[in-house]
């Protein structure tokens, strides 16, 4: 039976499918199987006991702030201590170039919303983020893909994809959803040169760069930009090349939904007001107990726990892939040196969405990797699997599954 | 200075004008303002210690949970909640029919995605909530405006409005931001009747509703829909002509951005796509902590105090309007049975903009009428004014210095 909404509704619904992560979140709800589909954190390393004093301490000194409307751009404080955060990675961003959003899938949904007309490229990695494909494509994206390989994004075949005359370029350098690779140093140079060189902008996501488990700390994009294009440190950040992303959900709960844009002050200004329309500005009190939990330095010591047990679980999950699946298996993953994902490659003729069908079965889940493609054929072979949610023996108990359903599919013959 | 990303912006930024009312709240933070501008619940009475309660219970009992992410529909318990609530006035929605939104402004932004392609007409009330407007410019809505009088909308009106082709009807029926009026029962059949005839579906948006001070509740829309289309009470809410909005920033606290849309199951489903490229989901934190707030009665008893300290001073300002603004100033206002807001007019000739600077010089603020219309111009004569947020001395004195700002200006000459 229809509404009498239906037929009324606009082209960007055409554009909706529901998403596979989603979907499977639901499904995955089920105690028995073994998730390794979603992006969750570890939740027994929240830090609970912290936010209830946080929040204690909030209502107590502030309690009427707290529960009241505040303004678009997020509260001050917390501003400030992502803006002196920043200077750490030679950000040199200030609280007026800092943007608080619910999530950093809702800065995803802003700046499509300031970029996109219908029929705008945007040009993104081959694989990419699927969130950000869902936000670009409600507004009317077309896309531009360029492959990746371990070192990320082959900016070899980028000077091409650059005539074809994107919009923007959305880039994920550190430890990459869905990927997990890392754009190597001299790419993203040749990135930050080549953006200049066409004029096309970047938005940088870092949901994960202070994950990172072994290896040294690679520039942000952001700053290559900057020294590329010879700006000072100080000037404010006023003609930044870059947009840069990042959320708290990765480091300390992604129940608050908060994430953050850093971008030069006439960009904010305009996000600002698409806020403004889209949902007032992002919840006072969560940024307050935010604010809260992290200050004084307990984020970075929260952090270097985090780093330890996660690094653990990304040894465990290599391990058990090793053990699991011998050479001739001709399935391969990438290693990885940070971040939440593994990406594996099946070998060829196998499909992941069949995959997915037999290892439910066997009760473990992974995402099927066309999600992460803008162009769907291309994923059929891969697979995304989570090492962070899962502790070590249910990683081993969950690989083993897995490899016990993709050797009964590789027996059995390709469907017709 | 210019950055790369001016020049790139969508179309949809030439309608972006800084909301008068954002920017109201910036200057009204001097103390000494007394602001009649914003549309904020008197802090002293939120529930601090509930919340206090709630908070130590919520990450005591679930703490894992509430800070993870969660579904996008919402939290269950809460759904439920709101679907249990919504019988008593006669809605009968199930928790499939309600979706958990971020504050209803994201409710207003998710609705205007899900139907207004570039172009599409909006039939709204002269004058309407400002944050609609501009919700639905992003999107490139065109408008039908119907005028109101002491009786809501002017349905007499309507039949002529709807045949220029709206694509739906945003609609405020209870104290109506910002005029204060509610729609009459007649008017409220007669429009219905109509959305059934032209097939043009309704938004029906009551952040208020509960808040009234004197006479009978009256049926929501969507109720009355049923009731004309002969929709049995118990089919699930399959075919209803009206969506619709409500939420917890009046009743509970704005600062947890909470709100919630009723809907049949298909367009909730649409919605819920268009919600996870958005903001993937509501802080799972404020949801949970709002429904520990609001369960077991406590909602409704803090109801009863909300409407007695508003009613109070609901009296306390349209007293001091009485006082200070004589029949012969050519002043008037209406009288709102309930909600945060009354609707003055001045005298012809006047301008609200002007009068504001004046009103600033006297450290008073209201909003300008004209943010009010789909038409700019027709507001110059209006202006709104808060009565939750002051306390009732500061509302008389407030009153006496916005009367001084008036005569003060009645008497200059008007400007060249």
């Amino acid at each position: 039976m229809t509404t009498p909404w239906s037929h009324r509704y606009a082209y960007r619904t055409k554009t909706l499918t529901s998403s596979t992560i989603r979907e499977l979140l639901k499904l995955t709800q089920r105690p028995e199987v073994i998730s390794f589909a979603g992006g969750l954190p570890a939740p027994e390393l929240f830090p609970i006991g912290e936010f209830q004093q946080a929040c204690q301490r909030v209502l107590d000194e502030n309690g009427g702030a707290a529960l009241q409307y505040s303004t678009t751009e997020g509260y001050l404080p917390l501003r400030e201590m992502i803006a002196r955060h920043s200077v750490r990675y030679g950000l040199a961003a200030k609280p007026e170039n800092v943007l608080i959003t619910s999530g950093s899938q809702q800065a995803l949904d802003l700046i499509a919303k300031l970029l996109i007309n219908r029929g705008d490229r945007a040009l993104v990695e081959a694989p990419t983020y699927l969130g950000a494909l869902q936000a670009f494509n409600v507004y009317g994206a077309e896309y531009v893909s360029v492959p990746t390989d371990d070192d990320g994004l082959r900016t070899d075949q980028l000077d091409e994809a650059l005539r074809s005359g994107p919009k923007f370029m959305y880039i994920l350098p550190n430890f990459q959803n869905p990927s997990g690779v890392t754009l190597a140093l001299e790419r993203r140079k040749t990135l930050v040169a080549l953006a200049d060189k066409y004029g096309v902008p970047i938005v940088e996501d870092d949901p994960y760069g202070q994950l990172r488990y072994e290896g040294e700390h690679l520039p942000p994009l952001l700053v290559l930009d900057r020294e590329t294009r010879g700006i000072r440190r100080d000037n404010g950040y006023h003609l930044g090349n870059v947009i840069y992303l990042s959320t708290f959900s990765k480091t300390l709960a992604p129940g608050l939904r908060l994430g953050w844009i850093v971008a030069p002050p006439d960009v904010i200004a305009r996000l600002v007001q698409l806020k403004q329309g889209a949902d007032l500005h992002t919840s006072t009190f969560t940024q307050m107990v935010a604010y809260e939990v992290a200050r004084g330095g307990f984020l970075d010591q929260h952090i270097r726990r985090l780093r330890d047990v996660y690094r653990e679980r990304r040894g465990v999950m290599l391990e058990a892939l090793e053990e699991c699946f011998p050479p001739a298996s001709g399935v391969t993953w990438t290693r990885p040196q940070g971040g939440l994902f593994l990406w594996l490659r099946l070998p060829e003729g196998m499909d992941s969405h069949r995959l997915l069908e037999a290892a439910l079965r066997r009760d473990v889940a992974f995402v099927p990797g066309s999600s992460f493609f803008a162009n769907d054929a291309e994923g059929r072979r891969y697979m995304r699997l989570n090492f962070s949610n899962a502790q070590p023996d249910l990683i081993r108990e969950g690989i083993r599954r897995l490899a016990a359903a993709t050797l009964e599919q590789l027996r059995e013959p390709a469907s017709p």
